[in-house]
């Protein structure tokens, strides 16, 4: 297994981080990694993800395995392959090897697992076998992650303020999955001109990242139809005048997200409105970037953005009135309806498993407010989180044509200074920024985002 | 949806196909898509792949479907999108236009579906979650597809028979899978030179695929480990003298697969012994395919692969003996362990969800011997079956060193002279093959096999 070669600092990454824990709990807890999903027929299965707690305390994605977590120490439960295993996936690594590489106390076969769970708390999976599994050996009902409660509970929240902030060992998987995924966006830029479909560019992209030995963090986004924001068709045709929206992410080996969105003209040139609506979006993003240290409330930043998205559609004549009015009645929402970003570790949406309770700051609820319900992040920002930042413009007909909308925003919208800028369906720019104690890092700044060296990119 | 766009012949197709169902079955069937699995959280899935009996059916990969079949007419149970669908995915078709699509006889709300079950006969679907639904709308259990009996079995044995030979609508998607993968292929062995990695050579391929918009039928092998049969590790460097074996094909929008592997020298040039030992399994992969018309057995394919094999180790002084004496000790399988084929469709291993029943003739039943033990296709052939032939020769560690069979073939096994042969891991070439009326067609025949051609592509 390629990861035991290469990580010998593995083990001590996984003991700090189950010594945090027991600082937090006082009870065991049991992690289960997950098993493959059939996909059309039981062999031919899903390439296999193990659950992303899991990953954070194990290290290593094996399948169908569980930690025991106490006290600071690990104990690993799996069973070794069968010997008829062999010829067809070649030598596993033993029970003991991975115990030794991940550092783990004790190992034992599978079957001793249901005596040493009682009194354990977890955190339920998302294959339904596995989870049937947990509350088999757990001998209990088990809610689902979002829904976790007694000592399941302060699990998911001890875990959860623990991945809020990366260690060491994080910061260099995220970085490396935020390398590659520039050099994925380079090479969809550099594949646009000779590219006659969508699908096209995105199979450079996966280029690299699979030549990377790397996988999707999620169903990337390569489109030409960028306000259709969770786009996953590739077939259209790249025709003059469009513009391409790609928000694609790699993965690492060990589970650690990117995800990074850029627009560029299929030409290597922008029209001058699709200019105009895009320096609007750069000068959110880099607005948003520099007001990120510790202590800013996130929300805090997603209203910025929407503000100078606002001020920059009023400076076009687009949006009519005053800017602080303009955000507080959700105006920019027609055109910027998104959260201006997430936490990324070892989810894309880092820990949305377990619903708002990573994302949300305790006591805080999602907004239903239009321009705040699809916020995803609340809380002050510390070092050491990692966010993203990814102001957008669209013109989505679901908003745009609906009556309600359109009545509530008659007044400040200039509907026909808007129809000059058609040649813009969608316009994101998303970069991965990490919080220093200084300010910030923008993890993912190899890969431009000026209009100028996007077109130069595009040749 | 793409699918809606292109194909004028589908509804006739599938008209065609439920009427040949409607002659062999005098009760309803519902069959289910099935829905998407999650990966790291729930918002976070895999890509979807629809049932394989449904996509035979309804022809297009939705969600969440039902399909109604009697008397060779169709219903489609669908629910619409909710408005509130369309800011995340855009406009999805209507439930009418899909029908218009597929040529259905009525089209209706999910909520009908369970009014309408009374007495349906059903296959059981790969996810866990619409496998549930399937058992509570039918109000009665419901075995695995491999386990199905009563209506169930008969259905299944229905639409076994029917999937087993392809119509024109299948073909045309069949060949269009198979000229993916060829060019894939090609695009493996010309970034070979300039890789570092398996990865490298595996992103070169996945890129023309995805570049088509098709998606992998099965997870690709690409390997300098060649006798790790199902390999699904990359990250091993190509270094002079290795042979890469690469196991990868694509799969239509539409879910019908393709299923080729070549073996090549990572530099371009095979050794002497790597050639020789390429030649034999070459050898034996053009006498099955000579062989193959209608009427004649796979299990004669299989054995003629195993004597030509046995021929060529025996000519090489690898072993020792009379040919049919050592493939009827199964002296073959120390090298060629697998089966020489199987059935190719809308599955890589066609209708393995249900067991060997498609795969075996009625009565028949696998053999435990180590020669035909891992055979999958136990027919005699008829026009319009697309099976795959795919003889090889591999050193496993597993059998090679395993003391009981070191033994039984002690005397039939020149181990001095094998061990000359130390620089070939694994070779396989796997070609997908149609029988016709008049014999067989090569589908894939556009990738070279011949050793010298291959070297030329490597560059
Ligand atoms: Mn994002
Ligand atoms: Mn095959």
């Amino acid at each position: 297994m390629e990861i035991l070669q290469h990580h010998s600092t593995l083990a001590t990454t996984l003991r700090e981080r189950r010594q945090r824990l027991a600082k937090m709990i006082d009870f065991p807890a049991i992690l289960w990694s997950g098993q493959r999903s059939s996909r059309n027929f039981p062999a031919n299965v899903y390439p296999f993800r193990a659950s992303s707690h899991f990953l954070y305390f194990a290290g290593i994605p094996l399948e169908n395995v569980a930690i025991f977590l106490h006290g600071g120490k690990l104990e690993l439960f799996m069973d070794e392959a069968p010997s008829s295993h062999a010829l067809w996936h070649g030598e596993m690594p033993k029970r003991e090897e991975i115990a030794q590489a991940i550092g783990a106390d004790g190992a034992f076969p599978l079957s001793e697992l249901p005596s040493r769970s009682t009194g354990a708390a977890t955190i339920a999976v998302q294959d339904v076998t596995t989870y049937q599994q947990q509350t088999q050996i757990l001998n209990r009902s088990v809610a689902p992650a979002d829904g976790a409660e007694e000592i399941d509970g302060e699990l998911v929240r001890a875990i959860a303020s623990l991945r809020l902030c990366h260690d060491p060992g994080a910061l260099s998987e995220l970085r490396q999955a935020a390398a590659v995924t520039v050099e994925a966006h380079q090479a969809g830029m550099r594949a646009t001109p000779t590219a006659k479909l969508e699908a096209e560019v995105r199979g450079a992209m996966e280029h690299v990242i699979m030549a990377h030995n790397m996988t999707d963090a999620y169903a990337g986004i390569v489109t030409v139809y960028g306000e259709v924001l969770h786009n996953e068709q590739y077939h259209h045709p790249l025709q003059p005048g469009d513009l391409l929206l790609a928000d694609v992410g790699a993965e690492t080996p060990m589970g650690w997200a990117s995800d990074v969105t850029r627009t560029w003209p299929v030409t290597g040139t922008f029209s001058s409105t699709q200019r105009d609506l895009y320096e609007i979006v750069l000068a959110a993003h880099d607005a948003c970037i520099d007001k990120i240290r510790p202590g800013i409330e996130y929300l805090d930043i997603h209203l910025l953005a929407a503000s100078v998205i606002s001020q920059g559609l009023v400076d076009l004549g687009i949006l009519r009135g005053q800017v602080s009015d303009l955000v507080e009645m959700d105006a920019h929402a027609l055109f910027f309806p998104h959260g201006v970003g997430h936490l990324l570790g070892l989810d894309v949406h880092d820990m949305e498993d377990l619903g708002d309770l990573a994302g949300y700051e305790e006591g805080r609820k999602r907004s239903s407010r239009f321009g705040l319900c699809y916020l995803r992040l609340n809380r002050p920002l510390k070092a050491g989180m990692l966010v993203t930042i990814e102001p957008g413009f669209y013109q989505v007909p679901a908003i745009l044509h609906d009556q309600q909308l359109r009545s509530k925003y008659q007044e400040v919208v200039n509907w026909e200074r808007l129809a000059q800028f058609s040649d813009v369906r969608g316009i994101r720019i998303e970069d991965d920024v990490l919080v220093t104690e200084e300010g910030s890092e923008v993890i993912t700044a190899a890969l431009p985002t000026h209009a100028d060296a996007i077109e130069q990119l595009v040749q």
